[in-house]
């Protein structure tokens, strides 16, 4: 049994976090799983989607309290590993926006703390219907500080603040309305409705969505005029790929685009 | 027949996008109509607001694919067309927020690309109930990169990146629940409901809109304590004027204020 | 009676904004009040949340318009005076967000102007079901340019244009949807729904709220990686709090934590 499984069907790698028993914790074998794949993942062209699951009965509960309890016991009482560990957590998360291919989180259980940072950090999510999200860690006088670097990116301030000092869990519907997630189904269709979502995305011109996913994130971090200088010019090299061209030419044409070379 | 028509009543100023048979798209000629337009707008102190809708099918498809296409005859493969097409572009986009007066997209039928684009960058927008958006782009090979702008500045990341990577339509229910709208309305009351917002906003003081509609994108890109720094001066500014005097004045007597002079 | 009444329960200031004449205008007085009730709170480590109410027909109607129109009377037509005014309001307004609890507006009747700005500016909302909220001064020729500060960065940029350009008012079932409240409540259960939610926030380990509302507004105004590098750091700093260590454990060994020392 491997901590973290891939499977690749149809151009989409199917990643699933495999300690069912540790509600997926992101251990430190666990974060080291993960950023290998996404690291090998990011030179990959073959695979145009990604899609994270969790096995057992949570999508992912956070970090791994009882191992970071353990890294209590070193002489600075753990004030190294836990800086590394929070670094190595953010840097992960960060590779995930970075990869060319959108990466879709595939939810279901609980998606707490870390977990739920995993939620809002990946480029859209589909959730089965009984799933409850939450950034707990003040219930136990750890606040979610770098979860919340991710979920107040993805919606409302008043409400990721509420989430944040009350610890309490939003059920989907709410997770919908906010932003977190994209899409609410029954928990029999959650594997295919990701699966179709994933199969969308895979069956665009890879070189079309990579030049844009890297564009969408820096973008959003700049002022106005900026971005428009900087999406102008990946516009421009966008226009110049072979296969766009094909493309453009297969809609005035009214065929379909030839991508096979 | 005019390119881009300009109708003003009771000082609004309504401009018509009238290439309906290539769907409004924004060609070299469009996209020079519109800067002319909106730079003749910007110094027109008769026009307190401005309409923009589209004749025909669509308010606007977008980028005009066959001119674009037919660039790529250049030496250069169309590279310096591309790069001034989207300078252009970006120009009248922003063109449209420095404007001292609301623009409102009235808009029905579709709205794709930089049509959805320019429906991102109005101040406002009232769409037609059976209205589509899309930044579909990416279905030909060609991310919607420079709509991602005014796009991801209107609604939460995670659904625009959605849009972006599958090409999918969204309605004006689901445009209306992001913020992408401000009202939908049905196709018959379409024209109406738009010109009864545009009047509602031309009945306002000139001058306040003005002061307020250019510090408003300015603080938005401001750390806190800059934003308000900025608009405490702005205030201070509008506090001195003697129209604003006066409609204080009017406000404290139970009387409507004298701005006619 | 006093302008600003303070009452302290169970770790919860409860501050009631009490010039109902003036539907609880922030005058120079009143402006004085908070900011001083606010500064004393900040060193108050007895308590762990606070309520923000006003007394009579509204929670706040803004600005005292004729406390201001008697500052005309300067030599300077109250230049001085205004700039004075706006900067003090602004530093309540940050004050509000540098406390180290968070701060639960509980709004009914009007909200208005820089009254709409005080419940877009605390850290969370509780409504009375009949509130109505605006940003309303375009009405009176003076744009809600310092309101908009607060009101543009809790909600969607067209919704919030269209409040500030059209004057009207929006009720609890829109803020609620646009994000400006946590929750809308009849007027009855106001006051119990408001003292519940501060009393679930005080009833979190103080240390860890403090630490994590300081971050929230910090790394909202950071890129991503250095939002990622310096919540890690705080979340080192809270991991390393004695009363985390113990809620930690606490958690583990399945009992309840004990942070009475």
């Amino acid at each position: 049994m491997e901590l973290l499984e891939r499977r690749d069907t149809n151009a989409v790698a199917h990643l699933k976090m495999n300690a069912p028993a540790r509600l997926n914790a992101l251990s430190d074998e666990m974060l080291a799983e993960l950023q290998s794949q996404f690291d090998a993942l990011a030179g990959d062209t073959s695979i145009r989607a990604i899609i994270l699951s969790g096995e057992g009965k949570a999508f992912c509960a956070g970090h791994d309290l009882k191992q970071m309890t353990s890294g209590r016991q070193a002489p600075d009482g753990g004030k190294t590993y836990f800086k590394d560990l929070f670094d190595r957590c953010a840097t992960m998360m960060q590779t995930i926006q970075k990869l060319p291919q959108p990466v879709i989180a595939q939810v279901h259980g609980i998606a707490t703390a870390a977990g739920c940072q995993l939620v809002a950090t990946c480029d859209m999510a589909v959730a089965a219907q009984s799933t409850r999200f939450g950034v707990n860690g003040v219930n136990i006088g750890l606040f979610c500080s770098t979860p919340m670097v991710a979920l107040s990116r993805n919606i409302p301030r008043k409400q990721a603040f509420e989430m944040l000092t009350t610890g309490q869990f939003i059920d989907t519907d709410r997770a919908l309305s906010l932003g977190l997630i994209n899409r609410a189904v029954p928990e029999a269709e959650l594997a295919s409705a990701t699966t179709e979502l994933a199969q969308t995305v895979a069956s665009k011109l890879g070189a079309a969505v990579k030049i844009g996913k890297q564009a969408f994130y820096e973008q959003l971090q700049m002022p106005l005029d900026q971005a428009y200088a900087f999406t102008g010019d990946v516009m421009v090299q966008n226009m110049l790929h072979r296969d766009t061209e094909e493309g453009i030419s297969a809609f005035l044409e009214k065929r379909d685009p030839d991508w096979s070379q």
